[in-house]
């Protein structure tokens, strides 16, 4: 690649903005041409506008650079990422996509859209074709790409060579999520230490629709989605980075765990394939020590970017269970957007 | 009762040793005539031979009592609460019951013999007729009765209600265990902070085969096993006392999550029916509030004795789903013994 | 007392507004016969309003009642408890006072003005006198009376005896302050697990002037600052409930540990002689064990209204060093206010 | 260099000396040669004897390694890693030293022997001269030489500039220190959760002492202690690595906080003015934020080796005060002993 895309990122101040900029800041590819905030932010220095969040260098370099407004007529680029509040999303996306650039979303504004591409690169790449149909109908030169619900991503990426290899009937899931996945300031620390809260706002509706989406064929121009039963059950625990799920499925055939360790050990899809920039080298990491996968120790493996699978076993009640594990802010957010817009690229889309 | 029942505490310098001696140092029916140990602390004062890990009075008053070998040569007495590790059990337990005490024990040596009544009151008062089979078969005077492990203990807690009303065709429980429940020192800090582990050993077949037995008709003598499938994915998450689990349930005929609720509510087995000094007011305390109930703020309540049930709703998997909470070294421990005996003594077997 | 005193409770649904309802609901002198909050909160039920925090009975069984805004034209009562937030608290106290309430205040609105008692009972009981000269001077006929910050609290309760045995020239005390003190929500989780925070806005300069006041001499209707060097270094740690303080201090006289230990032991400052109700039967609870008082095990104990001391030890370079703990929002806040207003009482200024 | 040194690793499965095998794997100067441990594991593959408790790639890539007896006439190389236990380094070191091997110790066992250089690089590189005493003395070819106990390491890197510039005449540091200094599996998940403890044993007597001797002056072959008081206060807090100190110091001719910074600030001692391969480009990082440095996110820097240094302001007791925070395992351990191997080979000891 000769000379590198221009981005931008919206939301840039934001524990999930700052993830973005630091995985674009040495990208391959891209090229950090914007960091837009809100207006309240726009003009000052980005060392000014907030505190850095994340481990290594402060703002990825990008200190000194100055915030623009987040506004399709100022700060646009042929790939925009976005880390914006559903509200605001709701507002800004569409208007950059008629503006020209292909976004690259991390909200939920319009993940459940018809013909907006709900995208896991090894999960459903297909689906980006949907971009097409979103485009004549309406009358967009650009687009909106999203990526789902983190929780829904680290378990799709189990599933997905499960629902291909098998057939999957039923998955229930039980997640002990971590408090980035509240976003900041988020969780109190008087409601999270030393306790275990069995909720999270509109969560398990989340996964249970769109896993049914991701897992769907795409035909005809549009996705079907898939027929399977779906339960989350979804608790905030006190950790700091990275969702655990307790996974229990139902596949056609009834399969042994070594048939089920023997198809995800041997999965190679397409991000993998191509060899793109941020896919792991392999998308999922299993795990032969009985008491891993665990969250503190192992999430941060290839960026986070790989998901880690363990104690395949016979379970009871569905077949087989296993302990699932992600990265919510980087595979469940930043990283996957930035995966996504890789293999769009690498599609011609861009 | 005119006059209290002389009891002995075996183990009582551990972590539900002290339990035990909290909850007894001033029962209305029994009273403490020994604390023993192993050898090693026997002849030590109660306060020096431990550190008391409880809140309230600092070995409930009992420091200057002067600890006793684990003998029942030396320590004996009708009623006996054991506290001791497994494998010390095995051997002392029956030296106990052949000398005519009614052991009490919390340890899982006999809690899967034909003949030893596993026993949570609420659940299967009628399997302490094993008692019968116990002293006739083995020749012993007093006898065994022991409690489940604390993660069975909570679940058949809420199953058991079910079952009686529709039956309970299978369940999938995903537990999120305090540390206490690996007694003291148990898990290190730096393998529990800010993480989650995915196993436990024995934990998972543990609740799996217990559920069978506790739910299981007393008939001829001997207890049958319910059929029902049973499923447990245990974890240790960073808390300190009391478990999380997250149930799904597949009943017959299929009922709504508010018949469920009804069920749950209306509840009131035979330890309340009997006033039992240990028995809660009610077995199941419901939580309406959509982020309750939550181990650090409801698992003291009715001194530990109750489990807590929130967040009852539909479950595309199995049926019905709820959060589900109770005190593991209270309920599912030390609390549950002296219940135990509580029934027992109620019902004259002491 | 025949009958009791008509209170009111300011800012009843923050944190420190629920401690208060917590220990005025069976108080045997108070009544409560307002609960006012912001205007948000007025005219709905106490239970509706906000989420209870504490544990035992929610809402100290007043979860019916009605919230009233916080008017002295509506809700005023001869005592009032304000919980308010310092600049609420600027304006509302002031109001109250000229109406005719003794506002006891948790606030710092008020907390340096040379005519409001700053008051620890234990500490400066003499300084209540102060109120005649406010009332004189604002032409108030009730007054304000404030408690110091929570921190400065559990120090200068340490602090007293020792200034009136020997003298306190220097103290230097480092503080692993709670996260309740930073109110709800406060610190987020992802700040504070697995941290510690070196900094807490304002409170070193707090603890820093308030001592000097707090330990100053009541002289010709004025305070005189007690002329003592006060270093204070403020940390937050991943603690609930309860400061510890690690406290060195150069006495006159350079007593020894066992000479200091001996002051502390026998002090019976005056709440403790008058049997007020809030009073703790000793003040300072003195530990022997090497390693307490800990925060999570001791500082519940009389309700968190006594401190804790251990580990007197000499100071290589202050003379004598100890390990210090109090419970920030009850001694430190709701508790302290009460016991004011129980001394207040008890002097003749209700 | 032409050719690596070969080094051993005695005590290669406990978490400090994983740490010397992380850092030793890829060492510049230095191939690992041997893997000692106790007889117990020796004969097995490395990643059999332990779990690995580190992140990256586990063992090292060094997991098919054969554990060594650890016993001179067997596993010995010029140069020797010690992260034994004290009462076990008590014994083998000196007959490693004995057998020519320049010992480099973590353990307590002979740091404070008058002849035993107890050396951190920056701060008394001199002091390494004792060895020609100590072979002289002890008829050892090889040699012992020790780094400080963790706390004792980080609060001399921040002392020693100041005591050159000023002169050090008192210092109290109290620390809040992190789970791993206790090894593992050290401290229990039940005493530290939501805890502090006040106490760690042997620790404060340690810095006090340690503190003195490291900061003397190496004269007419000996090491006279420095004339400064010293005291510690020290806490075990929920943080997983990185010890927190607060300290306040007296400096001859009473410098301002701005005089104290910028001496820290200029500092550039022995081991980075050499680029010796694991000395930080700067041994103190110094912090603007007036919350920081933060332990969980600043420790992790320069792979542990740098301290940090923040919030200097005026101590109304001492003169000066600052936060100060350090890596305990890696610069107060592993880290801090290679370093100490890097300087004496670059001044011709190995």
């Amino acid at each position: 690649m000769s000379e590198k895309i221009q981005v931008a990122v919206l939301g840039a101040t934001g524990v999930v903005g700052q993830r973005f900029v630091r995985r674009l800041a040495e990208h391959p590819w891209f090229q950090i041409a914007h960091l837009a905030a809100s207006g309240r932010s726009a003009g000052k220095r980005y060392s000014e506008a907030c505190e850095w969040r994340l481990d290594g260098e402060p703002y990825a370099g990008l200190g000194h650079c100055v915030l623009e407004d987040a506004d399709p007529a100022l700060a646009i680029a042929p790939v925009v990422f976005s880390a914006l509040d559903t509200e605001v999303a709701r507002e800004l996306e569409p208007a950059y996509a008629r503006a020209g650039a292909l976004v690259f979303s991390n909200a939920a504004a319009f993940r459940m859209e018809e013909d907006v591409p709900l995208l896991v690169p090894e999960v459903n790449p297909e689906h980006l074709a949907l971009l097409a149909g979103q485009r004549a109908r309406r009358g967009w030169s650009g687009g909106i790409l999203t990526n789902p619900n983190c929780t829904t991503t680290v378990l799709v990426l189990a599933l997905a060579p499960l629902h291909a290899a098998f057939g999957v009937e039923a998955v229930l899931m039980t997640s002990m999520q971590a408090a980035s996945g509240a976003g900041y300031p988020g969780v109190s620390s008087l409601d999270l230490m030393g306790n275990v809260i069995p909720f999270i706002k509109g969560e398990e509706s989340k996964v249970e629709i769109e896993t049914a989406k991701l897992l769907g064929r795409f035909r005809d121009g549009r996705v079907e989605d898939a027929l399977l039963a779906v339960s989350a059950l979804c608790h905030r625990v006190p950790v700091l980075d990275g969702h655990t799920e307790a996974v229990s499925v139902r596949l056609k055939g009834n399969p042994s765990p070594e048939q089920v360790r023997e198809v995800l050990d041997a999965w190679r899809p397409e991000p993998q394939r191509l060899g793109l920039p941020s896919a792991p080298p392999v998308p999922i990491r299993l795990h032969e020590a009985e008491n891993r996968p665990q969250v503190r120790r192992d999430v941060e493996q290839d960026a986070g970017m790989s998901i880690h699978v363990g104690r395949i076993r016979r379970c009871p009640v569905l077949g087989v269970k296993f302990s699932l594990l992600g990265h919510n802010t980087e595979r469940g957010a930043a990283g996957g957007s930035v995966l996504n817009a890789e293999l769009a690229l690498s599609q011609g889309w861009v």
